[in-house]
């Protein structure tokens, strides 16, 4: 078998025209314009593409986009001040604070001082919680992203066994929620998995998000398996710098039914599903119905 | 070879002589005493004797307990009221709302009223996404008791494959992160799994929640597994009512390295998870240390 690969960039630029679509029905319909506050703390190189990336993605769909930049040593009682000021800001439907903080920032708390309805990237405790019960939430983008794939490829995943590998706050545990909650029967492997060759093997789903280079060779994948890969890793090969997956794609992809390539895969979907969220918080905050086919 | 038996009503006893013990030393070195706050809507006859049983067991490891029946047809407005009451009350430490309320009630609505910080039951959104999150939160008490099983049997649980059946939020869900989180592999199934027995099969750990009689059969247990199962089902047999599981304990037992039964297994467990828990409020409100063994 020589697997369909599940064309993420393709895929997150019809979502973000989903979202366009909205936002330009909104504008119309509403006289609404969702808008998204980001907030960066430092000079983080890596952290200031993202957020030049995503503003101007929040502007091509037609959204507000307002950011934030803030000195390294901006006080802990100064970025909570701006973070109240955009919770009250009735123009600022989603609120997303650039991650890794400073040192002296305690990420958790400022997080969790985020108003959980603009939490557009679900890191809110009020948001963990509203996805562990299976109520609606605000839910992290990268999981999202890759159950929105998922959902596209097989239609119900009801009854499939999905085995999530890691277990971080951010892609690994809600992911394994987002499975359970379209009712696979959900693996969490992590480190400590005693056989995960087998564990791997009896996946119809399998979801990596390690932050491993290619740790997942083909011969793990069970035939005919979706093979979703969140890692993104930058390894030297042949004295060249390349990214890759945190499976081993070429062995992988002779063996899965379909996958996503790195780069490529779950990548871009992180940032449309952020606009999608941000949607979806503008959509709720005004009472309206919930845009179609772009949440949990 | 024949099961050991895990005997939930002993391990209880225990766990309840611990709680006596540090709320004796609590009350001798800090003066304070620990208090519970039972709030009981309605006349349900069950809840009735649940709740009688939790004052009687508070008073018995030299808690306060404050409880508070309230007329079947009280308004939202003034249930809310007496939360908040409660919350503020410093003799307070933990707050129970008896399940379930009567239908004119908003249950999320009022769970998520109490103070997380006193929010014994741990069904507060705020506690699970902190569980979810592997931060310190109120823990929920079937699960907890559960863990306090498996720990007390295996000592580690790091690496071993534990099948949790049921994914509700009072028990399944809980007990996969409280797993999750000592390291174990967690396999959460449910209606939709494919095929259940398999997956029970490869299970070091089964926590059966489902709440239907007898439905794990022993053979679906591998040859020295431990087994605990949360199921409290009333059914009819040989003309007499009868408590059984959700496992077929007779069958199981013989591969099973270690079982609970039903009565006695898990059942007591609850209440004494319930006075760990308001002893772990007590401590956190002070600043003092955790009590040791008593939390996840």
């Amino acid at each position: 078998m020589v697997a369909q690969v599940i064309d993420g960039k393709a895929f997150a630029a019809k979502v973000r025209a989903q979202v366009a679509d909205q936002v330009a029905k909104l504008k119309e319909e509403n006289g609404i314009t969702p808008g998204l506050a980001v907030v960066l703390v430092g000079e983080d190189p890596a952290s200031q593409v993202y957020v030049r990336s995503k503003g101007k993605m929040t502007v091509e769909v037609g959204m507000n986009s307002y950011e934030h930049k803030l000195d390294a040593d901006t006080s802990e009682a100064d970025l909570l001040a701006l973070i109240e000021k955009l919770n009250n800001d009735p123009a600022v439907h989603g609120i997303l604070v650039q991650l890794p903080l400073p040192k002296h920032l305690n990420e958790d708390l400022v997080i969790n001082s985020i108003d959980p309805a603009k939490d557009v990237d679900g890191f809110h405790i009020s948001n963990v919680g509203l996805l562990g019960t299976g109520q609606k939430s605000m839910v992290p983008c990268t999981p999202l992203g890759c159950l929105m794939m998922l959902r596209d490829h097989h239609g119900s995943l009801s009854g499939m066994d999905a085995v999530v590998i890691g277990r971080s706050n951010i892609v690994g545990k809600p992911m394994a929620q987002l499975l359970l909650g379209d009712s696979c029967t959900v693996t969490i492997a992590h480190s400590r998995t005693k056989d995960l060759p087998d564990v791997v093997r009896r996946a119809d789903i399998v979801v990596a998000a390690v932050g491993r280079p290619e740790m997942v060779p083909g011969d793990w994948i069970k035939e005919g398996a979706t093979v979703i890969d969140v890692g993104i890793n930058r390894i030297e090969r042949d004295g060249k710098t390349k990214l890759v997956g945190d499976v081993d794609y070429a062995s992988a992809a002779e063996r899965a039914g379909a996958i996503t390539p790195v780069p490529g895969g779950v990548g871009p979907m992180t940032i449309a599903c952020l606009l999608a969220n941000t949607l979806t918080a503008c959509c709720r905050s005004n009472g309206l119905p919930e845009p179609e086919g772009l949440t949990a």
